[in-house]
């Protein structure tokens, strides 16, 4: 048989029984890395047209400022802060992976636990704890189906973080299981979100909504608004209409022992991750090599990275962020790969579209998909010859604490050179003493 | 290939460029009968569990008081007040049906519209034509994946429903066919909803969103908010991920020619279609028979009267809407077959659960699903034999205007015997005449 019953139920079950004490150390720290992460990538994303759209059309609707909108000194209801945030957070794809999924975790539930955060009392072991718990739900139930979820066209941050952002909530507001498995199915009836609007707004609607429906379903559920017993392998439930017969043993295999939150890697660049390992190279010997003019560059890496990024002929930042060509020769030009190498401008710059044309890649299976190698030719005839065999920000090179901090730093200036970010990346180390977290997101918001 | 670009085009194209003018009469008229079911429906559904509770939810986050709630003295913000109205017409599966897909198609659509038209000034012939639109698109979205779509767990009304209130709403805004396709787009990334949560308040979450998401699409579009530009047939689009090779000849066929709501049933009971004409045989013969005591009842009918309505044990109103032997019984002992012949208490009734005892259902595949054959005996031993060919509301038996205004008025009286429906009844009949909408949906709310 395809179904079995009780998924749902043990997905309810851990998430009610879970408690802070049961959070090994390295798991606790990770979610704090998370936060740190996501606060940056939603002030990066925090005045893009998505969230300025969104943000204006919600505005006609909603009445309350109950909530941050990170980075804007605007409010607004509950639901619609975590729409916006989510969306904003996600909008670069700068934002963290599930690496076994691809799912992009945080973005749709740290923003509904931050609204819930400032609706009613809730300390930072609480917070950590929910976070912890909605990322373990949505990546369990997205990996019973990865990746022919995804492969089909199923954007799964959105199908399953709207499952995430439930189960988060849901332990905010101390529903019991069988209350956990209504909002578990308020989330599934939910859930949605394609692949084919990727590159496009409407990409940021489904994370939004994954962030406010899965928040609105644990409201719901509190309320005693029912649902079914087994929303998720039910006969006619998400995985049947998914249509992937679902591999229910790795939904609760090892539950509450291993935790997927460690699963989690975070990006320097605001780029395809198979970009990254050449930018590693290319950036660490232009900080050498500031004047050098450059004549001709070779990158060699995995066949994915031809595949996805071989495009010399762009025109947009939105397309600069796959072209491994704009972002080698951004990076040449400016020392950097942040942001504003990844825009409209940018990717229109003279002295960076004559560079793109001197860039050539190799495809050479011998590389995994985070390493690459480099070779700069200079105008004197040298030749450079640099490797980076596991990228920053991979398993086995994660960013560091600092590096983290220096994101967010980065993203706080990047709207606001005066915006002073120290309060917030002090506030974020020290959640798990916090008494009462309702004014973390505010300080994610430049004073006047 | 299974994919042919500019199915979406072509919906887009349809909508932008259809005038009142090119809406044959019959299908204006069934336009406004459809309105006309629809209040009677919503104002049935208006203070059910699932719509207080939702009611109560949406009004801690939504300051607005934009738009009606269709029975009630609350009002709520445009897009709130489009969930509440799609969720309480639909609660008892009491609306309208596409017959093709199985979609309630009004649901969805007439509480976006109604919303907008509270927000903006509509005319009467401008509501009717973005309904009709709205059910055009739906329905033809629908047709291309039916049965297979709904076979497997998605419920239809939601799933489709979302590019319905979508295309509708996008009619009202005036927006461009580029506009339209965003709007579908955004519509796209947000259809879900499943039949697993039928039977449960979960339900109406999915039906309230594909209202509010569908106007929410059509808004967001209109400032620019862009999207895919095939969302139903790309890649990984709608019909990609929904796992269905569609038939696109169906969404295109005689596009603009044919009138899906011509193809709409209103149902006289509130409860399943196929004990209709088994119910019309019983009531019909109550009327003339008040004082007898019936004995014994056989029913015969399609065997799927008997599959999927033979349940002599139940103990719940929404039970009884699937048990013949309840509807049966009810309608003897009360002369009746309404909303309340359904409810926990009669399904309760002492009378009525001994009367239950004694109805007998027999399979016969000689009869259509419309059809049914009736054989009450009597204390004193006589057998009458009824029989009707098509269920009243059936394709060949539809309600008359009579009967939709009738049902309107039972449903208003309801809940407030005072409430004086004659003006919305007449409002209705009057809508191609009407310069302006705006207080049409206050007509469904009792005075004070």
């Amino acid at each position: 048989m395809l179904h079995k019953p009780g998924v749902s139920q043990s997905l309810a079950h851990l998430i009610a029984t879970t408690r802070w004490d049961d959070i090994p150390a390295p798991v606790r720290h990770q979610a704090k890395r998370s936060f740190m992460n996501f606060f940056a990538v939603a002030l990066a994303g925090c005045r893009t047209g998505p969230v300025e759209i969104a943000l204006r059309s919600l505005g006609e609707f909603s009445g309350g400022k109950q909530a941050t909108v990170v980075g804007r000194a605007e409010r607004a209801d509950a639901l619609s802060a975590a729409f916006l945030n989510a969306a904003g957070a996600n909008v670069y794809d700068f934002c963290d992976t599930h690496v076994r999924t691809v799912i992009h975790p945080t973005s749709p539930v740290a923003p509904a636990l931050l609204a819930l955060a400032e609706l009613r009392k809730v300390s930072g072991p609480d917070l950590l704890l929910a976070f912890v718990l909605g990322q373990e739900i949505q990546a369990r139930i997205g990996l019973a189906i990865s990746p022919a979820h995804y492969d089909k066209g199923w954007h799964i941050t959105s199908t399953c973080g709207v499952f995430g952002a439930a189960a988060g909530s849901g332990k905010l507001l101390a529903l019991d299981e069988r209350q956990l498995v209504w909002a578990l199915g308020i989330a599934a009836t939910q859930s949605s979100g394609l692949c084919e609007c990727l590159g496009t707004p409407a990409k940021s609607v489904s994370v939004g909504n994954a962030a406010r429906n899965g928040l609105w379903s644990a409201l719901l559920a509190a309320k005693g608004f029912d649902g079914p017993p087994e929303p998720l392998a039910g006969v006619q439930g998400f995985y049947n209409a998914m249509g992937e017969p679902p591999r229910l043993d790795l939904v609760t295999e090892s539950l509450g022992e291993s935790w997927e939150l460690m699963n989690t890697s975070y990006k320097p660049y605001p780029c395809g991750f198979v970009i990254h390992p050449v930018l590693d190279c290319v950036l660490d010997w232009r900080r050498d090599n500031p004047d050098a003019e450059v004549t001709r560059v070779v990158v060699r890496g995995n066949p994915l990275l031809a595949e996805r990024t071989d495009r010399p002929d762009i025109s947009t930042g939105r397309e600069s962020q796959v072209s491994v060509q704009h972002a080698v020769a951004a990076a040449l030009v400016t020392g950097k790969a942040g942001l504003e190498q990844f825009t409209d401008a940018c990717a229109r710059d003279p002295e960076v579209l004559a560079l793109r044309g001197k860039v050539e890649v190799l495809r050479d299976p011998s590389f995994s998909t985070v390493a690459a190698a480099v070779e700069i030719t200079t105008a004197d005839g040298k030749m450079h010859k640099l490797a980076q065999p596991a990228a920053r920000g991979s398993d086995a090179n994660p960013l560091s604490d600092g590096e983290l901090e220096a994101k967010l730093r980065t993203a706080a200036a990047g709207w606001d050179p005066r915006h002073d970010i120290a309060p917030l990346i002090e506030a974020v180390w020290a959640l798990a003493k916090s008494a009462d977290v309702s004014k973390l997101a505010a300080m994610a918001v430049p004073k006047d």
